[in-house]
């Protein structure tokens, strides 16, 4: 079998980039994968791991001659390293990421690549709190949906490989507007984090009668919360990049709690239990999607 | 071993108070164990599951002869179970609890049993979203911590046989007064709950350009959430019954993610950054606690 890629190129080998390269060798879907990084001790971790055929620290190095380079960074890094990539690409490279917002990132990947090759905007919806190459797992991405951002530039050869690539790790992939993507993500992820830092803010440091709140705290809390273990880079550059629709996530989750706590203040048992049933009822659609 | 009881009733064998059912009788520190319940099909299920070693749904034939009454059912519907036994229950009869709420509750009970025999507040902080006879595990408290709650009124000599009960199902008992109890309860359990919740109910009926939000939910939703699955009735009632520091708590987190929304608002990437990771480390205090 041809591989789809003969050399790809990704940046960043921590949990998603370092599942990627993982998954990727393991499918036999690309000739040679090379693992670029900031810091020393996760690409020796990486390599370590068997990650990626190669690793560096050398922009030059690291996209010489690679068909395709995978952007796993954190948002807000992006544009920086497309554009320290870019003298050393070869004319036509694919230009992809894996960022958690796509309108900003994908319109400033499209303008620091333009005249070097294609670029497409992906979101593989996996991943969980760690971090680092010690995090990744070649099955990270099976059964998972994986969003792809197609915009009026795109080219759809491009794209169509950019889905050959997420299907080829077992990716359930789709495509939609970057907008669309972003309004959505807001809701059921980029909002959530953003509560669960504001809880543990809020929390962490209470004491009552000389006793630390967060001593008493059982699973529920921790599970509420866990997502407030995810690196602090990270989700501070996507709130910031997707700040106009976290906004009005965060305007709609006022709205709901306000109204919860209303019907508390008021003691209306009955609507209490019915606005709590009704919520109950709608996590229950959540059941069995994996 | 002369068991700490020679007849324990518990009344609602549903995941805690089924949990300690099979864990008393697995840790032989009861006679015998007589589960009582509304509904036949958790008793039949309880009886099935060997959790108790008879089941009714009759509270005559339910307390008759107990020496001990652990009312396991939502918090609101404590104190009038509690009058139902009492014309039912023999002299001395200790009575005890596992409500997520104390200051109100263990006042009732007091109330209530007044005359009939002690009264014991105790919260295992232990369980989960799920419910029911089907979700009892004799482990449940292992390992978790177990607060009861005197007051001036409290027998030291009952006090002493619950926190008997407790340590041998494995729980890490500690005492503290019903108020305080409250006040830390409601920010590691009672806000989140409420929380999660608000978080579903604002986002679980979202659409964006026809697409279902919930359907774009990945494990950091799913996690942030889980507690809004457990029993509506249950936090309804804990919430109204709390009513007073859960407020209180609301106005902490309402302040904290205020805090955020003006550093996402102001585009203050360096301080936001600080922000979240402020809270991540306060979150990694909590590693190492299970």
């Amino acid at each position: 079998m041809t591989p789809l890629f003969a050399r790809l190129t990704i940046a960043g080998v921590g949990l998603v980039g370092g599942s990627l390269a993982a998954a990727v060798r393991a499918a036999g879907l690309v000739g040679e994968v090379v693992g670029f990084g900031r810091t020393e001790a996760n690409l020796r971790l990486a390599e370590e791991r068997g990650l990626a055929d190669r690793v560096t620290r050398d922009p030059a190095a690291a996209v010489a001659g690679a068909d395709a380079i995978v952007l796993a960074t954190p948002v807000g890094t992006c544009a920086a390293l497309a554009a320290a990539f870019r003298p050393h690409a070869r004319a036509g490279a694919l230009l992809t990421d894996v960022g958690s917002v796509k309108q900003t990132l994908v319109a400033e990947l499209e303008a620091a690549w333009g005249g070097v090759g294609p670029v497409v905007g992906a979101h593989p919806i996996a991943g969980s709190e760690a971090s680092g190459a010690g995090a990744a797992r070649a099955d990270l991405f099976r059964g998972r949906r994986c969003i792809l951002t197609p915009t009026p530039a795109t080219d759809r050869a491009a794209l169509a490989r950019v889905r050959a690539l997420w299907e080829g790790v077992g990716a359930r992939v789709e495509e939609m507007p970057p907008a669309v993507h972003d309004e959505l993500l807001a809701r059921v992820s980029h909002l959530p984090h953003l509560l669960a830092y504001a809880l543990v803010a809020a929390v962490g440091e209470q004491t009552i009668a000389g006793r630390r709140a967060l001593d008493y705290a059982g699973t529920g809390f921790r599970d509420t919360t866990r997502v407030a273990a995810s690196p602090a880079e990270l989700w501070c550059d996507i709130a910031l990049a997707n700040a106009p629709a976290l906004g009005a996530a965060l305007g709609e989750f006022r709205a709901a709690l306000d109204r919860l706590e209303r019907l508390v203040g008021a003691r209306d048992a009955a609507g209490l239990a019915a606005a709590l049933a009704a919520a109950r009822a709608l996590r229950g659609r959540l059941r069995g999607e994996e």
